[in-house]
Order: structure tokens, then sequence, then C-alpha cells
């Protein structure tokens, strides 16, 4: 399947008009999150590096020409105008890992309008999904406040690409590790995992199963003591780790029931049969609230194990996010329409001190002490960077994440800082919003 | 990426045991759903098709075997009795479409314990994803209620790989198209799309865009008339139709604001305008919730585009559906942990009248009157059907939704029917639990 058909047909017959209509001007559209959902404080910019990737591969070929023609139910050579169109535009960015706002983009692209238009809803996709994703990981980073998070979310993800993305965007906000064998073989991620309670059950007793793991899988092991009776799945644990010699490296894993409770019974169990080595690692529906709750209550949990609630960001799976047209040939454009007013003309975000962010145009000076977080990432089609590490994604992360306010923080009813619009852009603003109100009173083409 | 190691770590080292172990005796495993959302009175059974296509194709490869080693940071010569392992076992499925109830079993897979471990999590991921949207989207049909329903959801999907999904899902329970041109030419649905807010404001005026879109499409189109002032929109619609001598086939489209009351002032001024055929297709946000609103508020509206929240399954993004071990070598077996109890045996369900289903043993005897839904889908690794088609599926769900109870088809807080376990799945469970709880006091192998 085509990248370039997955696409919704409406980008398809704008390009063609505009092809027809000879509209090829420079358009800049600006993609950025409107309203954050209730439960986030902020975003961590992610879906960047893949949808730089999409713009460095797109071309429409023979074969597209022809599914879109039969989308239509019109002869391909109606639809020849776009064949060969290639995306040979201009893309600034916000790097992926940085936090963003409300408001603020994450991305813009300026090219002949056809191509910027034809490439939005495949830019969407990503970025809405991965950004999504990577915002509900980091709320498990703040919970876990230093302790070890390893992504378990494959088996309940949108489908196995978005499993994949999950355990990126994981290891992108600090995850040590991953489930998913596939990830942590593209991304370089060390991959985590021990057994299920059906292999367990497929011995004799527990404690048989235990044995024959380890004799498996000699050296360090992982293993799961709430099959049965989890008191109980500790104590063998703990004979045959005792037995094997083993120690440093081993974990148990409790994945139901009271964590909290069960943790310290277990710990104190370990500890008394001299394994104060043996590390508890909980799994089970959790996400940064329950992590935060274990965390904050100081129950003896060395590792957590997060699942479908982070891979799906079951509470916020998706984002309010725009791709708007900001500017045409030159004229800066807004969309006046119900409560979705967008401002105007190609942007820029000057990044103060605890996140005191200035969204103004483009061309703006940075204000004093302010860094800009857009980069240009294309330039004639082709990436002016070389591609990102999840590593310097994570750095970013965690700079940006050291500024962030208190009230941002907060897991609970958390507030976004809201970032202010530059004196340029607000003049900008009631310039353009005047010409359109103009307009509709006397229709016709708003003065220049 | 190879599909083979698109799973969680655990499934590769419990094979390996497995192997190691020679215990390669037939392993029956049940994948169900144990509870639905708040929200769900019934699920619709999907993600059959692409699963067995994925089953069909297992095989551990040379360098699958290299990954799975490296993950382990063991050699490969470790890892080889994992090379070349298929799946030549036996599948017992719910048809996509399907209406399932909790505790239904949508799959059973029967094989040597080494493969049926392996392919739990890929099985999961696809099953539990396409079954949490496919039930999404089946309650937009409920609140349809015959009117028109298009999938504009691929911006939003978790990746462009679920966006294919979510139009083939939303075709399987009824819907009319999809934007996704991937989706439509690869599951053969209807492509729908007309403009963006952006076409229309890339031109001088509203109407000049009006006018040009129609010149590139000639024939009837959809014009978005909510970019500015949707009164003056629609105005500006109905007098280029007019003076194209358009109507048939056309249609406005509303994306914000009160719908129903700018649907009624549309539908009045279309009228008034001659335009009595030019239909009126809502969008922006919408679900099962507003469509209903809408519908029973009498909009007058003719088709609704539902992305976003459908495609995401906003509400309810992932389901508690589990894939546990229920036979080993002839040998019943259930997990007793925690609240998450599991009847033991292969299962099979036997469909009543409205929907008054039994849960029973693989081997029954329907009772009178019922028909069971899994039916064998692969024996020795093969597929004993041809592959289902979309309009198969379709005409089952519509059957099992004419037998869903009011209290099940309800949108707000519906309840679903319980399944009733058949006597002899009692007696089993009875009896299985109380050998495993003599074993819990007399640890050792419980009694035969």
């Amino acid at each position: 399947m085509s990248e370039v058909t997955t696409t919704d047909l409406y980008e398809v017959t704008m390009a063609l008009s505009y092809l027809r209509e000879d509209m090829r001007a420079p358009a800049t559209f600006s993609l950025f999150v409107r309203d954050l959902p209730p439960g986030r404080g902020f975003l961590v910019a992610a879906g960047l590096e893949p949808a730089l990737d999409h713009l460095a591969r797109f071309r429409v070929g023979r074969s597209d020409v022809q599914v879109f023609a039969d989308a239509l139910r019109r002869p391909a050579e109606d639809l020849e105008p776009l064949h060969g169109l290639s995306f040979d535009g201009e893309v600034r960015a916000v790097p992926e890992g940085r936090i963003v706002l409300p408001g603020e983009p994450l991305l813009e692209v300026t090219a002949p309008l056809p191509q910027a238009q034809l490439v939005e809803t495949y830019l969407l996709c990503l970025l809405c999904h991965q950004t999504a994703v990577a915002s509900k990981a980091a709320r498990c980073v703040l919970a876990a406040a230093g302790r070890t998070l390893v992504d378990f979310s494959l088996r309940r993800t949108h489908g196995p690409a978005a499993g994949l993305q999950a355990a990126r965007l994981g290891a992108l906000v600090g995850f040590a590790g991953t489930s998913n064998v596939a990830a942590a073989r593209r991304y370089g991620i060390p991959a985590a995992g021990t057994m299920a309670h059906s292999y367990v059950e497929a011995f004799p007793s527990e404690e048989a199963a235990f044995r024959a793991f380890a004799r498996t899988h000699p050296g360090p092991v992982t293993l799961l003591v709430d099959t049965y009776d989890t008191d109980a799945g500790v104590a063998t644990a703990a004979r045959v780790l005792g037995d094997l010699g083993l120690g440093p490296g081993c974990a148990i894993r409790l994945d139901s029931g009271d964590l909290d409770a069960q943790a310290r019974r277990a710990r104190t169990a370990l500890d008394a049969a001299g394994l104060a080595d043996v590390q508890i690692i909980a799994s089970g529906g959790l996400d940064e609230f329950a992590v935060d709750r274990l965390v904050r209550g100081g129950a003896p949990i060395d590792a957590y194990a997060v699942g479908t609630k982070v891979g799906t960001a079951a509470d916020a799976p998706y984002l309010d996010m725009a791709y708007k047209l900001v500017e045409y040939d030159g004229r800066p454009v807004m969309k006046l329409s119900s409560a979705k007013e967008t401002a105007p003309g190609p942007k820029q975000v000057f990044r103060g001190p605890g996140l005191r962010d200035v969204i103004g145009l483009a061309n703006e000076e940075p204000p004093e002490g302010t860094e800009p977080l857009l980069r240009t990432m294309m330039r004639g089609g082709l990436r002016t960077e070389p591609p990102d590490t999840l590593a310097a994604a994570r750095a970013r992360f965690e700079a940006d994440l050291a500024e962030l306010p208190d009230e941002a923080r907060r897991l609970d009813g958390p507030t976004a800082p809201v970032p202010a619009p530059s004196t340029r852009l607000t003049v900008l603003t009631t310039v353009v919003k005047h010409r359109i109100e103009a307009f509709r009173v006397t229709p016709g083409r708003p003065p220049a």
C-alpha cells in the first residue's frame, strides 16, 4: 500500500484543483494543537522523524494516479497533473522530545500549494498519534520519580505498527526497556520480559516451572510469582533462587492484587532469605496514577512495567491537532468560523526559562533570553540535518522537563503554561481579521 | 521488520523453554474479553482475517533467531530450537462481524505448546484493537438509525496502518464510505471527500473557490460552507450550484458550530433555491452521542462523517482481552489468582435467539435452538475456508444486531446480556478448582 495514497481523498481533489487553476505559489501550513485534553499540562513533540522520512520519499507515481482516479471515478488522464509530484518544500519544526504547549506550531510546511496540501493527512496522522503517546509516557516518567519504567504495551496498541512506536516513544522520554522484540532491535532499546501465568500453569507445579525457566535461561532470571498464591509464590521463588545461588540481576514480578502490600511482604521475605539484591517488578494495568500512588506510598518496587494505558494514551488517545493554512502567496491567511480562530502567518516559538514562551512571527528577532524552538529540518525537499537519535531527543525532553512549572507537572488537574503572542503577531492578527471582516460586508477580494 | 519478531520477549523465553523441556504437547489457549468497558453493551468480533493471514505466514527464520538472540544477549545457537518453527495448529474462531459478549471466546488456538505461546502477542494486538474500533463504529450505526455514515478518521488514528483498519471496520459494520484513499482501494469501499477550509481560504473569495472546484470536478460536487459565515456560505453554494445547473448528487458540508440549527437553516435556503435534491453532510468531532442527538432532534442531515472518536475508539481505546491457557496435554487448566479467574477447557458459544448465549465446552452438543459461534478456521496451519468478505461480515453483524436486546443497544449506560455457563462447563470448573486448591495445601503435582 503506497504511502502516497494513504491520504484523505479531499487532499487529492484540492491539489488537483490547485494545479488546474495554476495556484502553485508558496503556501505555509502550520501544524499545532489547539487545546490540551483534560489531564494534560504539557505535550512532548513526537512523530517528526518518521514525518520527515515520509516527505523525503513522497512522490506520486503512475499507480498512485490510477488509485486516485479510481477513487474519484474519473479517467486517469484527468489526474495526470499530479503525476510525478514530489515534496520539494521547506519544513521548520520542533525537534522530537521538546515540550510543546497549546497553540505552538510543532511543524510548519512551506511549499507550492498543491504539495503542501497533499501531505496534510499523513503528517497529522503521524504527529497526532505520536505526540499523544509520548505525552502520556512522559507523565509516567514524572510519576516514577527516577524508578525504572518498561514498555509492555504491544498487545493492546492499535496494531503492530503502533506498538513499534509506543516502544520508541517510551524510550524517547526515558523508559529503560521494552517487551517488544522488533522495537528493541529497530531502535536499540533493551528488551525485557520473563514468563506469563500460562507458563507456570503448563508445569506440574510453580516450583517446577521456575526451575525449568532457570535451566533454559542460565544466569539472572525474573520469576512471575502471582499465578496461584502470591506469598507462596514468593517463597518458592526465594527457595529456587537460593538453591541456584542466584541473586543480583534477578527479580520477581507481581502482576495482580494489592501491589503495595504484596511488594512489602515480598521484600521482607526476600530480605529474610538473604536475597536483598533481588528486585521487585510490578505490572498489570498500571498508569501514571497507579505508579504515583505506589511510589509516594513507599512501596518497595524497583521497576514498573506500563502497557495498555500508555501505549493507547487511554485517557487522551487523540489531540485537537490542526494543519492550517497561515500564508498563501505572501498573503497571511486566517480562519474565523466558530471558535476555531487561527492566527495568521508563519510562526516561531521563543522559549524562555520556566517555559514562559512567546509565539511570534517566523522572521522576528528572538526576545532577549529566549531560544527559538522551530528549526529548519528540510529545504528543497531534502533533510538539512542527519536523522535525529533517541538519545538526543531524550536529552531535550529532560532539559525541558527540568524547566516545567509545578502546575503543569501535576498528575491530577494540571494546567499548562499559556504562551503569549508577540506584539508583531498580535498586530498582524488584528489587521488580517479586519481585512476579512471588511470582505464579509463587501464580497470580493479583500483589500491587499 | 519481521512480523515474527513483533512479539513480547517473554513469548520467546517461554517457547524456548518449552522446546528445551520437550513440552510440545497440544495446548489450547482461549482469547476472550473479561469485562466490557463502561459504555459498551456488546462487542463486534473483528481482527480475525488479518490474524489468520499472520498465522498462515508465521515462520521463524534465520534472521528472526538472530534478533531473538540479540534481545536475550545470548548466542544465536542457544535459540536454534526455534529456527524453522511455524504455525501448524488449529484455530476455532468467531467470524468477523458477529456480536460477542464478555467471557465468550473470540478465538481458540490448539497447537503444540511452543507455537501456541509464540503467537499470543500478535493475535491479541490485532483482535483487541480491531474489536474495540468495530464496536465503537457499531454504536454509530445504532445512532445513525439508517442515515449514511462515512469514516473520516485517518488523520487521528494511531498511525497509517490503524487508519486502514478503521476504514475497513467502519465498512464492516455498515459505513457507506471512507475518506481514506488507500483503504478505499484495498477494501473496495467508496471513497468520499471534498475540500478543506484551507481550500476556500486560498482563493480570493468563497465563491471563487466553489466555482474553481466545480471547474476541476465537473458533475456533482460537495461544497464546504462554514469557512467564514455559514449562512452566507450556504447562499453562495446555492447560487453557484444553481448557476451551474447542478443539484442531484450534490451536497453541502457543515463542519462546525450548532449543526442542528445550521442544517435547518441550510435546508430551508436550499429548498427555497429549488435545490431540494442537494444533501447536507455533517462532520466535526462527531461520535455516536452527537449523531444520536442530531438524528433524534430531527436535524435535516443526510450523512454523518465520523472520524477521530471512532477511529481511536476514544472512550474505550482498549479491551480487557486475555489469551489464557485452558488445556495442556489433555489436562484442563485454569488461573485462580486475584479476581481474574479463567474457566478451564476448550469452549464453544451457543447462541440462542435474543443473544441468550450459553458458554459450554467445545465438544458439547448445541442446546436445542442454538447455533455455535466458533467455527474451525485453520487446521494443520492451513485456512479451512476462503478469505472472508466484508459483505459477509456485514451481513452477520446486521443479523446479530437485529437480535440485540434493547438494554444492550442503549447508547447511554448499556448493559450486556450475560452468557450462562453450560452445566458441563460449571462441573468442569468446580472439579479443576478443587484440584488446584488441594494442590495448594499439599504442594506437588495436583491429583490427576
